[in-house]
């Protein structure tokens, strides 16, 4: 399979699949090292416990984002808002070990107790996993991960009555394939759906 | 934990992923029976082959997602269009054994040759899975079904030349927590993130 056909490829099955959460997926590694990607494969598992999974593709040992979340166990998931989308578009970019994303492409690492990685200064919405589990999916050769939520932070006033977060008010971009961006506008919150037999 | 608070955390640990792809999954029954039910826990796992992921929660065996992947080995993934949205939500109630969310809701199967589930007929994008392998998560009883695509339409005018559909131009709604429904608008398609060194 040749190199267009294999991105064309690439560009059809990625976004055959809808649109995608956006995460910048913050990790550190043992030496201290700050790594940030963009990940758009986070899927939720459950809610008791806060559960959530993502897929990491095949990557050479080392200081990345597989690499230090398996020697470190913890990450960060952070959304990312309209006015720094080309930004966390360009953590995909392959830099030199020893360039962290965050300086590369200007955001900001920022630390809370106890958490071993960086979070998004720039980010409204923020979760940190601890990892509990590794899957390695046979298939492909990729990696999922299972991470505990151990820490949320939010917009105060995005939280609703319900306990749901209004994820479109705290101005969350979405992703589709592998390159496009979107921001949203709300059809309808419709409530659980009731059968009337 | 109380039923209210319960709900609570079910709508914020579900909300606090991000949008996410909206999927009305079908199915047949080896006696023929039609489901369909809505997911959002897709997510892409690879282009070549082309893998997909879904998490089925814990439920009893018999005629539903999961047993009649399990039974029959086929599925289908439909998207959503904003004028069936309330439908597509709709299909989420309990419904008694015997009654198809189909006819429940008011949304029409269609069949292609040799694929052994039902599609949406007023879907635009679709795709029919073959099951690959089914990981049990031990941590909360879910289970994570990965299929392989083995059939795909969708609108010739969304096909971009890079491979990619162009999924707002095809209408795909996107969800957010358990009840929420969003159209997109596009903020950029950037293409391959380079380092300049």
């Amino acid at each position: 399979m040749g190199k267009l056909e294999r991105r064309f490829r690439g560009n059809l099955i990625n976004s055959i699949g809808g649109f995608k959460p956006l995460m910048l997926l913050g990790t550190q590694s043992i030496e201290g090292n700050n790594n940030l990607a963009t990940f758009s494969s986070y899927f939720h598992l459950g809610a008791d416990p806060a559960l959530c999974g993502i897929v990491i593709r095949p990557s050479e040992p080392g200081e990345n984002t597989l690499g230090n979340i398996l020697s470190n166990g913890h990450y960060t998931l952070n959304h990312v808002l309209p006015d720094f989308y080309e930004k966390a578009h360009q953590t995909s970019a392959k830099y030199p070990q020893g360039i962290s994303e965050f300086e590369a492409v200007g955001l900001t690492p920022e630390f809370r107790q106890e958490i071993r990685a960086p979070f998004v200064k720039e980010s409204r919405v923020k979760i940190a996993c601890r990892m509990e589990e590794k899957i390695d999916i046979l298939l492909n050769g990729t990696t999922i991960i299972i991470g505990r939520m151990i820490h949320m932070e939010f917009p105060e006033d995005c939280l609703l009555t319900d306990g749901s977060i209004d994820i479109e008010m705290a101005q969350s971009v979405t992703c589709s394939g592998l390159d496009t961006y979107h921001v949203t506008n709300k059809l309808g919150k419709l409530g659980y759906a009731k059968f009337n037999g």
